[in-house]
């Protein structure tokens, strides 16, 4: 096959996954049809299953690619020599995420936040879903672990404390402040990377 | 009315309050009919209509009261001497949360993160209940804020960050914890208090 041609093809799932990704974060998985999702993309139902078979298929895609992406963010910062600390690493992998690709800016405002409240929401009760989110997550945390391994190894953190554990914690500040974007509007990345900053120069007086 | 007559009322209305609750940590404030509520708590429409004008009634009720419980424990917390560290504030107000009332618990576990999460989702298109869930957390970021410039006024944390931007991150990490649970199921409360203790070691090496 022709390389234009699997370039054509490429572009057309990207187009699809973009307009179920911004159908999803509006309305959520339940209330979106795939009528709804054919409009958004504008192209027939022929188009769209040649590469989906419904909506399962499509939400399973969208987090998995999500994931992938996260993961791949903080593997490519955490590579970095020096080390970035953790709210200058956090801050540059949420803004890749908010102005990267999925589609999902709208009039200048990131929807991501809104996709990521609603995939939890259908992940408390879709199975399968729970699954392909439970795998993306994990590999995360992975990353995540390693990162921290590094900071304790280099001295940088206290090390009574497992890097599971600090890598969840640190997974939750994004996870908390997606949820505020989505809930409040969008807010200056930089108030993440400086909240975290000065929650990490906290001393104890004696 | 006797002082008899005041208890069965306010009993009446904590069990209808906490049904519902309990329906919608379930199935989501959308898929859940006012007949699933009356079902849950067992009582009549009128029984419930007497308290409850319907289902945004209640969410806002409900809404309103976990804000308001919040606020009480980090307002009760923030109030002892010496101001206890951030991790050991967090971890006592969110185990509050988990095993106090609401009649969240199901075999055990808590429903609430649950709860918090379809509450997000439901408040993403609701304006009724947007609005009483950004009154709700702005009175906790209030108190949040107090505690931050206590922590900057006793020289425990770096003055040139706003006590806001680190007061949101602070319960965006509760935030994200409850998302967590929600997702994962239950995990320890020590865990956050630990990794929260992890990040905040953070130190840079020259």
């Amino acid at each position: 096959m022709a390389r234009v041609s699997q370039e054509h093809l490429d572009a057309r799932r990207r187009q699809i996954l973009d307009g179920a990704a911004l159908c999803f974060a509006r309305n959520g998985f339940h209330a979106t049809s795939m009528q709804d999702i054919l409009k958004e993309v504008d192209l027939s139902a022929g188009a769209v299953y040649r590469y989906f078979r419904g909506k399962d298929d499509l939400i399973h895609a969208i987090v998995t690619e999500v994931f992938d992406d996260v993961r791949a963010a903080f593997e490519g910062a955490g590579k970095e020599a020096p080390l970035p600390l953790p709210h200058d690493l956090v801050s540059v992998v949420v803004g890749r995420m908010l102005t990267g690709r999925h589609g999902l800016q709208v009039d200048g405002v990131s929807y991501f936040p809104r996709l990521m409240v609603q995939v939890w929401t259908e992940t408390l009760r879709n199975e399968g879903l729970a699954a392909v989110f439970q795998e993306g997550y994990a590999k995360v945390c992975e990353v995540w672990v390693r990162i921290v391994e590094e900071y304790q190894a280099a001295g940088m953190m206290r090390t009574d404390v497992a890097p599971e554990v600090v890598a969840r914690t640190m997974i939750a500040t994004v996870q908390g402040f997606a949820a505020q974007q989505a809930l409040f509007g969008e807010s200056p990345l930089e108030d993440l990377r400086l909240g975290l900053r000065g929650l990490m120069s906290m001393r104890e007086v004696s």
